[in-house]
């Protein structure tokens, strides 16, 4: 009997379609269903063999479900559950992808009626391409996942979650919500913050003395990748997490604070020291 | 006859080997002298053929040159210009690629005697390799390269010099020193002060939060791949372009404080909208 006996995936895109992909191959999963609003999406789905059938109501689509996986924007998840809860089967689990989870966890867990659970999850991974089409079953493969249950979580139905990444080939972290914001806070949300600000500071400063950015090399054009991302899942995320970026983007504003201050005493051995301790942090992460 | 009779290039790495070896492959210079302190090197660069020959004294090696390239660590420009500039023969033209120009051209310049010239210069290329041995002639092919003359400049040691420069490949551009040192501390010392704060303020942020850097994914890793850039020629940058990287971290700072306050605020409309406005000004520069 496999894992999952029927998963309904909630958003099939590259997220959604590569757990799908995942447990398929690894005979994981029984049937899967694809829930969401793009019936062209969803048809792709049903010819690329991720999804066994799909359908554009997600009451419909939740019926007889062990497992339902939501994959849609941060902001949509709690109206989601909140709007499907009703109508799951008798110890469904339902989970997400969602990059904040504090917020998520707190709104998600109540809704749950006796007998059904909710258990938030972030994968880790991804590439800049979306839809189901860019899905692939080895997404997950060796990257980190991070499973965020709360005191009041059901142990089985954690383990399942748990049990379902590992399949799908992930290595998997269990950690409480709140502290699980503070690491995507300092890893992930915290360089975006500082990279859409660098690309519109220098915009800003173009703008009162003539060209600069035809000049810019590689260096620049890489370091500012991350400025190019969906702005509207990054308001969701700015949002969502308030506060653990908030703290975030204080902590790195007084870091920087103590750079400046190097710079302006032109204090050679204590901007050496600054340069060379972070060069070791980040030699040792690579 | 070539466009430079005797090249002597300070310094022979990358960068120095690199304007040899282009100016050789397009026959625009008649013989290259090596100057620099590790004899090792200097040996590779006659057995590869980027030079003719070499000597480890600045003073010898100058001689009798019609063009010297000084490709050394910005320090390091202005005492070198001082040693050799009364051992230089009539006429000849010192030029270097140190990626600040203004303290060091307003250095140098007084430094020169009657008869030979000081032009400061900028090519913006470069590798993460360092010495000779990865020096290659297509370096500088389509690459952007700063010309940075003076109203005391002579103009045809000026035009030497872009010759040079277009010979080796680049898209000459002239501007002057001051204007210089904002354009790179807008979009490659900026980056480089912020990309090191953000790894300090993680790392120390990890001291109190316990593993964090452990989560971080590809987006992490290459957003700060500069913080791993050597940290004493990040010193003499931050050292010689005080005002202008004074100036850019104000600016920074101020627009990093405005995205605080829409985070803060929860302004969603707020939020996008700034997201936005980077992410177009990064997609046109593409």
């Amino acid at each position: 009997m496999p894992l999952v006996k029927r998963l309904t995936v909630i958003g099939v895109g590259l997220i959604g379609g590569s757990l799908a992909r995942a447990l398929r191959e690894q005979g994981a999963v029984g049937e899967v269903v694809g829930v969401g609003r793009g019936e062209a999406n969803l048809k792709r789905g049903v010819e690329l063999g991720v999804l066994d059938r799909y359908c554009t109501d997600p009451v419909e689509g939740v019926q007889g479900a062990d497992m339902v996986f939501l994959s849609t924007p941060v902001c949509s998840i709690p109206g989601l559950v909140e709007r499907i809860a009703p109508h799951l089967a008798k110890g469904c689990i339902v989970t997400d992808g969602g990059s904040v989870k504090g917020t998520i966890v707190s709104a998600c867990e109540p809704l749950m009626p006796e007998g059904t659970f909710f258990i938030g999850g972030h994968p880790i991974a991804g590439t800049e391409h979306s839809g189901v089409e860019a899905s692939f079953a080895t997404l997950y493969q060796g990257k980190r996942c991070i499973i965020t249950p709360t005191e009041r979580s059901d142990a089985d139905a954690l383990a399942k979650v748990v049990a379902v990444w590992e399949a799908a080939g992930s290595s998997v972290t269990v950690m409480d919500p709140v502290r699980h914001d503070r690491v995507v806070a300092a890893i992930s949300h915290l360089p975006h913050m500082v990279a859409y600000s660098l690309v519109n500071a220098v915009e800003g400063y173009e703008k009162t003395a003539g060209d600069l950015l035809c000049f810019s090399a590689g260096g620049f054009r890489d370091f500012t990748r991350i400025a190019s991302s969906d702005p509207a899942m990054w308001r969701d995320i700015a949002l969502t997490n308030r506060d653990a970026v908030l703290e975030m983007m204080d902590f790195f504003a007084t870091t920087l604070a103590e750079l400046r201050k190097l710079v302006d005493a032109g204090d050679g051995a204590g901007l050496e020291k600054f340069f060379l301790n972070s060069k070791l942090a980040r030699d040792a992460i690579l």
